[in-house]
């Protein structure tokens, strides 16, 4: 079976985000206003082939783990859909 | 009122998205099999205040075509929360 499987990659909330903070620069000299803070991540979809859905999930926190993500700067969110 | 805000900015699905190639790649490399396809893109959270739910997606919309996501090569999507 073939999952798609979301993986959302954001910079933990107690550190810096230079990224978002030059995105609210921006988003000034644009004239938007009314936004308070800006963070920005990753956000990677996955076509998984797996037999369960478990599978796929595990797949993804594997890869996620090894490779998408750093621990000690970010934290990831999983989402499975069929 | 705060509204919470999701940007989900994605290559769009005819481009070829070269760090997502680069992904597979290093995944083959960690012996992570059955991972058929990967696109990376950006995921975007804004914190908004404004005095209605439509108010917010309509400032987040605004942010999103003026400056986050280049309409050539990506799409995005956008979920309000409040």
């Amino acid at each position: 079976m073939i999952f798609t499987v979301q993986i959302k990659v954001m910079p933990l909330k107690n550190l810096l985000d230079p990224q978002g903070k030059a995105v609210m620069g921006g988003l000034n000299n644009l004239a938007i206003t009314g936004i308070n803070d800006v963070r920005i991540g990753k956000h990677i979809d996955l076509t998984i082939e797996a037999s369960t859905e478990a599978e796929a999930k595990q797949k993804a926190d594997d890869a996620a783990q090894k490779l998408l993500a750093n621990a000690v700067m970010e934290n990831y969110e999983i989402i499975v859909s069929s």
